[in-house]
């Protein structure tokens, strides 16, 4: 780093300014360049990949430990199967990139580089499964899809080239296609709010705005710090919609064939990597959970001239014994100054600090500084291992709370168009009575878009809510509990 | 699985029928299915799948281990990026899928879907990289790349889409870049032959064979059951041939600007695993070294009717038990017989089986069958842990060497094209003297290839080898050793 840039290294901007802040912590900590030479492609750079990678083998744990299986699609798929289910195709035609020559010759049938999987998997899904033995099939794979966004693109949050993880599961019964759905919601819960500390409601999705070719789909919303919404993982309950163009049928215990019924999930690694970043970071910048930080534990030497090879040895021996451990821990060896390097590493979000100085090695001792409260602890060198790992899970803990916290308080009611406006302006979801989540009730969330810019979510699929009133919009008798917030 | 299927289970091809096995092999363990409808592109199944995960998991951590940090570059690549090496895109230009198409629109500029990233990253670079302070930079990216193959395609030796890792290295000198190439060559030595068990030479290609755009190219080749060559980790001393038009600069120590130095280094981890699984694999199947096997302990219980409960109670406990030492294991609790475990579980490949039925219970003991030799062990009960980690290692160790063993007798010497011959019909590597390896020698190796259809496939980088005699094709003075071989 050349000393003219070490002047302005720290944040300028404070959370409140929250786009602005967004901007410049990740220009600042390196998490992505956005000067690729295509429109909506970025670079996804080591400080967040690090991440990501962390965030994406928390996900697969639990993914596997529920018994799915890893796989690997093609990128490609052909026009022929993506045009199998009619509504799919119509959903996702205007977002599909398309090959249509190689090497000199144009191809004699153009291929789609997968906006998502279905109609790559059932194809071949319709030739793996022949009997009730081979159900339930439980599947993910890892991929990157592309798809070409008109809305304005945001680091993370929206690009045409995203990553993550999709989930494609077959079911002999209907019943057990079901209870995929809250599986992958407590899937979403357990990793994504569990360990990496983001909040969410499940919504069910109204009927106008499910997943092309699903029979509904529950998404998780959570909140960004400026109080609009954004949507994590969705789960899609396909019933036999996809089942039935693909040919998935297979021969029950009765010797009777039967349609099999089909579930698929989509959390995106580098979204949700978005909502760590903002939720948890502060006016200083980044501060990751303890689990998916790309580094755990940073080592700073304070050095007193003529000392340093004694205190750059006890730093590697601690820097060791932690690796071993298996913390991902490093030392900062740099010749920039102690003051620097704390800014630095604090605003990089490393969850834990060791400062090792000439007064700490007469002491036997370490000093530990947690990121997230900024507090200091003299640590007898034989606890490191313990202290470290009790901080980083009581860090963890504390950040999951206070984004509990907030994100309660982010969610009121409104009991007219009025009122809702009012709550609508302070951010967050805002619980209103309304008419139907069938079509019959899209006219009334179309007038809330219009006249308040604000979209309805769905209603709450981890619990059933019962309406009081009349519908907020037309006041016809309301027959369900919509939450309204406004998108990013 | 239905029971008519339980018949044709086992393997029926000898592996000395090796095209045959390897086909019958993929598709009896189900590693890939290649009725995927886009030629040249197949679908990597879960077995395949665990086990390359875990093989990128040892990539990685060897590299983070030399300071290389992941990445995450755009799949796409605008066509001014990729034609500013000339030699690159002469090279690359004939095997790239184009998109030109997204949603209903004409692109302004079409996309390569990559081949390969240096023309995607090295733009970046040269706005990342000012000063020496800068360098070196090391980043690497697990990810998938697209080539429109012309050569007939082979599941996971060569196909259109495969799945590998790209290393992308920027150094102030030109002695840097170089150790840089030995490192690398370092890094496929320690993990593809120490962990996964696959000898190779690394040799530096003719001048007509190396990677376009490099200065030079040193590839680690390795050996087919039937004794035809494959290449596997190739890594590239770039030079400042991509720097110059890529504007990679620098300004030194004496504030002097100066044109950087560059390597890359590609494993291809879906071709390393069909070297795994030929190199290793037997008449009954697939052997997996202990490090990378999808599952490394199958527990089989033996039941005898009544005793069922406290059998799987056992085998669970045991499970539990190795799981939270860190393992892959697994109980095989479906309905078939032990017998048909044993083949089943043995044809995949499963590097330890422990069984336990009603005396093993009595005696406390498992009894442990390894893959590799068929021995059979009593473990008492306390000792599975440290018995499973010693054979796993035994195992491993075992495959190595019986690998090495093999390999070397695939090296001999020829002194007439004649001999040449003889000895290219015996498969492997044959060492010859050579007029010379820069591009006087070019007609030699036409030469060579056209009479008795092999390639020269360079000179031992890893040893000077001085040679005696004459070029064994134009009877000049050889200049150089090489070694000859047939393709796969």
């Amino acid at each position: 780093m050349p000393e003219n840039e070490k002047v302005q290294e720290g944040m300028t901007r404070p959370k409140s300014d929250f786009s602005e802040w967004f901007s410049e912590v990740i220009a600042k900590t390196e998490l992505s360049d956005l000067r690729y030479n295509v429109k909506g492609f970025i670079v996804f750079r080591e400080w967040a990949v690090l991440c990501m990678e962390e965030m994406y083998r928390s996900l697969e744990k639990e993914l596997q430990s529920k018994r799915h299986f890893p796989i690997w699609f093609p990128a490609v798929i052909p026009e022929k199967n993506f045009t199998k289910e009619s509504e799919h195709v119509e959903g996702f035609a205007p977002e599909v990139f398309w090959i249509t020559h190689a090497g000199g010759e144009k191809l004699t049938e153009k291929l789609a580089l997968r906006p998502t999987s279905e109609t790559a998997m059932y194809t071949m899904y319709a030739k793996w499964i022949r009997s009730w033995r081979d159900l339930p099939l439980k599947l993910y794979q890892r991929c990157q899809v592309w798809r070409y966004e008109t809305k304005a693109t945001r680091p993370f949050i929206r690009s045409r080239e995203f990553h993550w993880i999709e989930a494609h599961d077959v079911f002999a019964t209907k019943e057990e296609a079901e209870r995929q759905v809250h599986e992958d919601i407590d899937t979403t819960d357990k990793v994504m709010h569990g360990k990496f500390g983001i909040p969410f409601i499940p919504f069910r999705r109204p009927e106008w705005d499910k997943f092309a070719g699903a029979v509904y789909t529950v998404a998780a919303d959570t909140l960004m710090p400026d109080g609009k919404v954004i949507q994590q993982p969705s789960t899609h309950f396909l019933g036999q919609n996809f089942a039935r163009p693909f040919g998935i049928r297979f021969v029950d215990r009765n010797e009777k064939e039967q349609i099999a019924w089909q579930t698929c999930y989509g959390p995106a690694i580098s979204r949700i990597f978005a909502s760590v970043v903002t939720i948890h970071g502060d006016d200083k910048g980044l501060i990751f959970p303890f689990e998916i930080a790309p580094v755990q534990v940073m080592i700073v030497p304070i050095i007193k001239s003529g000392e340093e090879e004694r205190i750059h040895a006890k730093c590697e021996s601690i820097r060791s014994m932690l690796d071993k451990e298996g913390l991902r821990v490093s030392v900062d060896y740099s010749e920039n100054s102690a003051g620097w390097k704390f800014n630095h590493w604090e605003m990089r979000g490393v969850p834990i600090r060791l400062e090792l100085g000439p007064r700490d090695m007469e002491r036997k001792q370490v000093v530990l500084v947690r990121r997230d409260t900024g507090e200091k602890q003299n640590i007898p060198e034989k606890e490191i291992y313990p202290a470290v790992k009790e901080t980083g899970a009581s860090l963890t803990h504390n950040l999951v709370k206070k984004a509990d916290t907030w994100f309660s308080s982010m969610v009121r009611s409104a009991g007219s168009m009025h009122e809702l406006e009012t709550e609508l302006d302070k951010g967050g979801f805002v619980r209103v009575d309304f008419c139907s989540r069938d079509s019959e009730g899209r006219k009334c969330a179309e007038k809330i878009k219009e006249r308040l810019h604000a979209e309805v979510r769905g209603d709450r699929a981890d619990r059933h809510e019962a309406p009081k009133g009349k519908c907020i919009a037309c006041g016809k008798k309301a027959t369900v509990v919509v939450y309204v917030g406004r998108q990013y």
